[in-house]
């Protein structure tokens, strides 16, 4: 299994895509650490600080020069693998830059930034694969505009809506999320430099100027003041991390749900082999919304983690920030793998209309019974017509009748409801046609934030 | 105790405002709902769908009407006071006006609604707060810019710094959550209006104009589809305020530290009677640090509750919602309490600039090694400068005599340092200087986004 | 609302019990901190240290003779009720006995005593609550020990088994958490005394005989050392409790699901009124099912405070304490409403043996897949059976046929499917008979369990 | 990094111990399958159901015969890494052997008995770190029993006390936890074996004997039923590591602060290169409390997940079992990473008790304001004594003069303050004597419960 599953080879390629795998990777890290300790270099170099010749020599170190377990036994001691990546460059610097190398930064310097490298290349996948789900699903909302379903609440039939309309929903959840990850790169994609105690006083009065030009050789924005010790960037970010996964985990549950044997509305995107069971031959489980929901439970106790970690004592604590790295990349890794669910059941789902249509019918009509209270509620008054309409649904349960000829025929209740109301209370179709303009309503939202999707950065 | 500390008489009043306890209150809870009732009316009475005098009818109903103990035990039935509440108000209304009453919406509307006016309250009483303490504490970091203070990394003691870079650090981490708060309203007053399964049947071919309607009515957004079981509103908002208590929390963290009989820089704004102790009569506890360090622990739970709740089934779920009314109000209740705290501390809090003064001296001059190793990398080389200041440093700890005179005075080491090297290296002043300019920037960031603060809208 | 919905008039009735509410009310917490001054003073008296008349004078200080507001307000100076709570007594006792009260002891020493106290109390009610629902689910399982039903995974349909099967596992659950409650009193009811840094150095070399005596005198155990910043014992009460709102979390999610439309094989005890909707006469919502699902959810977080409070400094830490107040009453709160309603549940859930007979028909034979492929596997082997299974329930998914009837005429698959072999395989039967032993050993775990409980203290 | 740093070459080695990583390894998992297939099939043939040469034809293969990325690219498919698994087997079993394989069992039996089985060995390696800190500290507690040393609540100094108190404290707080380490393996070592819908159904009467003969050979005990969704299980042992881990983080806490600059008391010990920073050549960050204090922060999250998945539906959730696999393995491993750097400590921690003594004197005498208060109640009433106190604690911070001179000299406060009580009131002794009792009885206790941990299984 390894610790996490995430990392398995048995079990991450369910849980995670190889995509983010490569993110995060230990390779990635120290490619990340280069990057970033060359563009420390280009930025001092600009400034006078340092030799024009360091940041080539740096970015002539590929990441796979460095012997890995050795830096890990090394990390051990310093408690950091900065340090001892930093002594690695080092050695491997020609001795005339040595001296140059990493001046005016600290550990965390290193750490953060390549970390931020990271995740500006984990949001621009998210970023692609919320815009392929966030594509399927507004045209499945299109195409079910119009296809009537059972609405559902506490678990009951409640009163007829859309399947389109289920999807619209599904999918305004998803796109609100989506639609705030701009800003927050915008606010997470943030360089860190600040030296020793964040005021880069080695770098004498050139310190902010060092900062920005570091800032801006990377791509990233420049903080007001050194955020070694405030971390609500990670804090958002997991948050914004875990909220996307609910949003998922919404559609997951109803897709779940509605996928299960006496719902039967929707089966999860046949692929030949999937959904088995080692016991059950017959078995077709939705291992898609198994993966989104279990991302969704894991994902929300590392935001705790992370909240927890803002109390960071002074310029550096000793404790909160090295917990970040146990909730941060997972909640990444969680993230991939429950988009790729995402987008495998947005692009195949099979609807089952004809299904749908019987459900709404399953009741014997008591999914219209609050159309028919509204319409008494004019000649009875409101609370008198929901309480007739009680009785009546306490009839239909113990009959079998129909909803309608409860009404029509029950010597108690047929007094108070003329014939005319109930001619045309059991038909769908005004439900379905208030569902519709939601629909339109929602896929002109989706659109709009797919467009703003475009602003979230490359790597 | 009662159940939540934040509704005892004992201990209500160390853990949140009376301010916001209003907000929160039953009473107050009530008076949201029969808003929210009248706003549908007006809205609906706008549209041609109800009678106008529907709406003062409801206005004219107070909440001191409702028997709150009766509605409570008859929310044991229903599973939500929405259902007595609206038994209630039919009572109370004309009987022409009862049929009208309510008309297409579902106990969800009135309870999210109800809800959302709540928060825009507690918000504004949040944003009044913060622009307190932002304001008091850019004046602190203003006064002590150049206040020199020994900055610490893992608990040790690592390079100077100044008081007022320490100050502005806090400031910027409140103030970027500040930040936040304009679009976080603007996302989260959302008016919910939806009816039994979101689409607003009941209304016919008015739902959509209805919905908009009655959002301008109370001033609040219009979401392009009903967010019944959209709840990234509510997880997004518990976030933000376990974030804002983040901020805090670094505050408090450094404070109590700070304040702690060793290190003695700080000290709380001394009140009389305040800290002390039924045993221990020379006591002064950091209670403020106490409340805000606490908020934060019970706050981060609180989101987890908020995330947990998004995977919501279908049109209304049977847990899921229900779980959020445990977590959202007390996020609110903890954040008062805390910012009450912070702005008691930025008030008053004691700054002993001699103390701080004589804690940078209190290492013999081990806060300035980094400062030597940089002025040794050029001629030594980065890493044998590192490793010649580690040794000098370990003689320092076990002989007693200063980093200098180690420096100047050690046969092994002396031969590599220059004396003019030595010279300046232990004079704070360049560490005061490298601090300025972030102070700088941070009271600028501070001031641009107290302006921001504005945009909070007023209830 | 107030800031938990657990004190609010409105919606306390509905989340926990009024009994559960008495022990953690503010009149309860003075009467408890009233009654360990009591005991303090009489263990001291015992040892001579003060005179005898003192305990009787606290004795007969009501809890109703404190101003609990101005006791509210004086915590907001000292951060701890107990200062002013000391300070009211003080003032209370006859001059002469004043300088004895409260000796040797401090603030954290009433606190968590009187907390003791109250959790003794509520873990009464717990057991008794408990009792109840093992007695009446241990009789649900036994007189449906034989009633078939499906069996189902990843909401899909599986194998048979019965429902007593069913209730069994349910109630096997419940019963493992409270198995655990015995020994979990006896670690947690131990009191607290300690004095100011927990070695009651006030008390010279007493102090060992007094914790002793305190301890007896109010029947709980002694600690072998203080426990001020030893919190394992409020850490693994919550994770107690949060374990036994999943067990009930567990039969609530069963319950919910086999209560929804298109199951029906149960519903929630039918009680006037219970479960309806402001805008659906029809609707009958698992009002019990909403509540135990929302208490399991809010309970996990606040486990993580009390995990968290955990990291204690020192003698008495600055905010840790404190968090826990925000926790562990609440948890009590919301256990105790969960088990009200799991009462109820089991007292009257009523379950639809017809309908369970039905859904076992519904899938036309694929619920007895894996009897087929077992019956196959030793002529073809177990691969090749369980793939030919896989192919015949693709076929009855499309064709509508039975599964009985695709083995018996498709032409590709019937060759290797000896007659007999399909003649008693779609038989419950042996489902049936395999579930029967397995709830005859849950009811004898559950009778012992049950006479384990009686160990659990009375207040 | 990896997801996870605990699976990291780079960080793995400082969060996690290799024995533990050993556990929790891919090979390892595929190994604990094995032999949990091997059981299964002697027990089966115990009962003459399967033959004989099926258990030693399953245990020849060994865990290198398998390719673990094909079977992660089959779960992908299956959703569970125990089909490709079974697949795997059944292709590389004597086909006259093959359709015996696995019989009766379904997959989550075979995941969950190997994850027991990886369980028991991990607790073994827990058990063995336990004893072995907790003998340790022991000693160390014995050794300072009489050191004197400041009390501290709230960060402010109290009272004196002894190191060796403290370190019973810290001691006693992590033999708490290990003392319900035995019964903690009692409950949750236990095999699991139900079959698809746990009724074991395929073995038609013999189920419930397979299931006892199938935990006798593993040395696992049997559950009274399938617990495939009763998880308390995995919830408990969560939370019994995280409180495990909350119980080294008290600990390292206190060494964290102990080891801070101005405090001075104690040092990590001392590894040559240890704590070191990039940039500050005299640092000796305390790696071992850093590494203790993020595995608590990072582990109480994990305990949510854990307690969330209790809410499993039916007989195999869709989601909430595969959340566990995010959560227990993690847990354990950082456990073995805290555990690791808990012996550090306690083996080599640095105790400066001349630094102790001198902080004793740092407050001038006002670490024995209880003291004095405690004198003077008898004749002025303990509340004006308090008071008195109080007020000479203020002059004694104004003034810079000790409380003995204040108490001595002050013309309004000495009048109250008869000579005598000041004569011996500022020395430590009667503290010192007041806490040696607490030390021995801590180590009886300690002693007691190192004894019950022996009772912990081998693997």
């Amino acid at each position: 299994m390894t610790f996490s599953p995430l990392d398995s080879a048995l079990l991450g390629p369910l849980f995670a895509t190889d995509a983010m795998r490569a993110v995060f990777s230990d390779r990635a890290r120290i490619a990340a650490m280069l990057r970033m300790e060359a563009a420390l270099a280009r930025a001092e170099a600009r400034l006078g600080l340092v030799p024009d010749a360091l940041a080539p020599a740096i970015a002539a170190i590929g990441p796979d020069a460095f012997d890995l377990p050795e830096i890990g036994d090394q990390t051990v001691l310093s408690g950091v693998p900065t340090i001892p990546f930093v002594k690695a460059v080092q050695q491997k610097l020609p001795k005339e830059l040595e001296p140059f190398f990493h001046k005016g930064a600290t550990t965390q310097d290193i750490a953060d930034t390549a970390l931020v490298l990271q995740m500006r290349a984990a949001f621009a996948l998210i970023a692609r694969d919320l815009d392929a789900v966030l594509d399927r699903f507004a045209e499945l909302a299109r195409e079910h505009r119009s296809t009537p379903c059972v609405g559902r609440t506490y678990g009951q039939h409640a009163a007829p809506l859309t399947f389109g309309y289920k999807v619209a929903v599904w999918a305004v959840g998803i796109a609100e999320a989506a639609e705030r990850l701009p800003s927050l790169c915008e606010r997470t994609l943030t360089a860190s430099l600040g030296g020793p105690v964040g005021t880069l006083a080695g770098l004498g009065d050139k310190g902010p100027a060092v900062a920005e030009a570091f800032a801006e050789e990377l791509g990233l924005a420049a903080a007001p003041i050194a955020w070694h010790s405030l971390r609500a960037r990670m804090a958002e970010t997991g948050a914004w991390l875990a909220i996307l996964m609910g949003a998922l985990a919404k559609m997951a549950t109803d897709v779940a749900h509605l996928a299960s044997t006496e719902v039967g509305e929707l089966a999860e995107p046949f692929v030949p082999g999937r959904g088995g069971s080692s016991a059950m031959p017959h078995k077709r489980n939705p291992v898609s919304a198994t993966v989104i929901l279990s991302a969704h439970m894991a994902a929300k106790a590392h935001v705790a983690t992370l909240l927890d970690a803002m109390a960071a004592a002074h310029e550096r604590p000793a404790g909160a920030w090295h917990a970040e790295w146990h909730a941060l990349p997972q909640l990444f890794g969680l993230a991939s793998g429950s988009l790729q669910e995402a987008r495998g059941l947005s692009d195949g789902l099979v609807v089952k209309a004809e299904r749908m249509r019987r459900n709404i019918d399953a009741t014997a009509g008591l999914l219209f019974a609050d159309v028919v209270a509204a319409r008494l509620a004019p000649s009875l008054g409101r609370e008198r017509a929901h309480r007739l309409l009680e009785q009546a649904a306490g009839r239909v349960r113990t009959s079998g009748s129909s909803l309608a000829e409860v009404l029509r025929t029950d010597p108690e209740l047929s007094r108070d409801v003329p014939a005319e109301i109930l001619a045309s209370a059991f038909d769908p179709t005004p439900a379905v046609d208030a569902a519709a303009p939601w629909v339109d309503r929602a896929l002109d939202e989706i659109a709009r934030i797919r467009e703003r999707l475009r602003a979230v950065p490359q790597p």
